[in-house]
């Protein structure tokens, strides 16, 4: 068992920097993770033996090469290659912000995004995690579970997600933010990822959620649904 | 020197995924890390514990949660964020793609990206990584570098992207593909990252390079330098 305890230790010291302790000392990074000051240094001399962490010799700080790490899970990923062309055109055709996410428990984790300009008030970008009950993407990839595992307050909206293959978020993860959803499948026909168009509640009315984007997201789905299925077995 | 060697293979087992790898047996686990069958195993159990793995009992794949260790470095780092909107600005004002990189040893990292179209073979995304010296980007940042390090090849190309300030690449790293970068600077002045912008060389044409991308490229770096410098001491 001594493989598995440092190996979920080291991977602790990499997730205790984040936005606000981008470097840190051996004490606060000791003191963060739990480790005693000796567990704690070698921990992080070994990251920085494997080019993951430097130091000036005071201060620790992660290295660009940690995002070889989460680059090997998306490269490995069909989908956000496949979804990227489709998710350009209509960023394109409708001048907003386009996304695509899976589902990670109860969070949604953007593997895809075409950005136009800054809406919300956190930078999203891929790897961003989001609470998956409050927003719409994470509707969508809800609904296409197992209802017993739906929370009881969102049944009747997951519902209805389900039935009618989308959903619409109007402000309940940021005031101010609506946006809209659909599913995305496998060949097998498995909800594998779902794609949305965020916006503005000025520049997205619901009128123009209901005519312009609901019809050119539905479409795109179903575009890069035909493209997933012409990718042979392989993982989405 | 336990823990050293349990971190190392544990990360190793996480890189050994990848495009042509998305899902593997134990046994081809096994073989593309040389750990032993059991050995493996303990690593997979391991990572599926913590939720960076998932099985169907035979296949092993990465899951989402992978990519919260690149968040981890990225959530960090001040500089995506500053630049994502004027990134944005530039990408809008060119119709163009626009990235910001950094130097990791002898490649670029991307660390934020808005792209039109798919204009290369390769999908490009945050944490993609290509040699520095055939990019535009990556002479940029070699330039900044003392001089002692620069490949004897590269000696005029680097003296002069640094006298000048900016890098042309003209379809090196790829067939038809050309690209324009300029050096972001810290508070402190040292040069911490590049931004391009990369088009095609028929939409881009030499005159249009020269009049339009780099005095547009050059404004938007001095506005993101401008905005790096009110970010009190703060990493960039």
């Amino acid at each position: 068992m001594e493989h598995v305890q440092s190996l979920a230790r080291g991977l602790a010291v990499i997730r205790a920097f984040d936005a606000e302790h981008p470097r840190m000392t051996l004490s606060e990074l000791a003191a963060r993770t739990d480790l005693t000051r000796a567990t704690a240094r070698r921990f992080l001399l070994t990251l920085a033996g494997l080019g993951y962490v430097s130091t000036d010799g005071k201060l620790f700080e992660l290295t660009p090469r940690v995002l070889e790490l989460g680059f090997s899970y998306l490269s490995g990923l069909t989908l956000p290659e496949i979804a990227q062309p489709h998710l350009e055109a209509l960023s394109r055709e409708l001048d907003e912000s386009t996304s695509a996410s899976v589902l990670d428990g109860d969070a949604i984790v953007y593997v895809a995004r075409v950005p136009t300009r800054r809406i919300m008030n956190v930078a999203i970008t891929i790897g961003t995690r989001f609470p998956a009950d409050v927003t719409s993407m994470g509707r969508v990839l809800l609904a296409a579970e197992p209802d017993d595992r739906w929370p009881e307050s969102l049944r009747p909206a997951l519902a209805q997600v389900r039935e009618q293959g989308w959903a619409l978020v109007d402000q309940e993860l940021e005031h101010g933010i609506r946006s809209i959803a659909a599913p995305l499948h496998s060949a097998a026909g498995d909800v594998v990822a779902a794609i949305n168009v965020s916006s503005t509640t000025s520049s997205a009315t619901l009128e123009r959620i209901a005519d312009e984007f609901r019809p050119a997201l539905l479409r795109t789905a179903a575009l890069i649904d035909e493209a997933l299925r012409q990718v042979s077995p392989g993982r989405a």
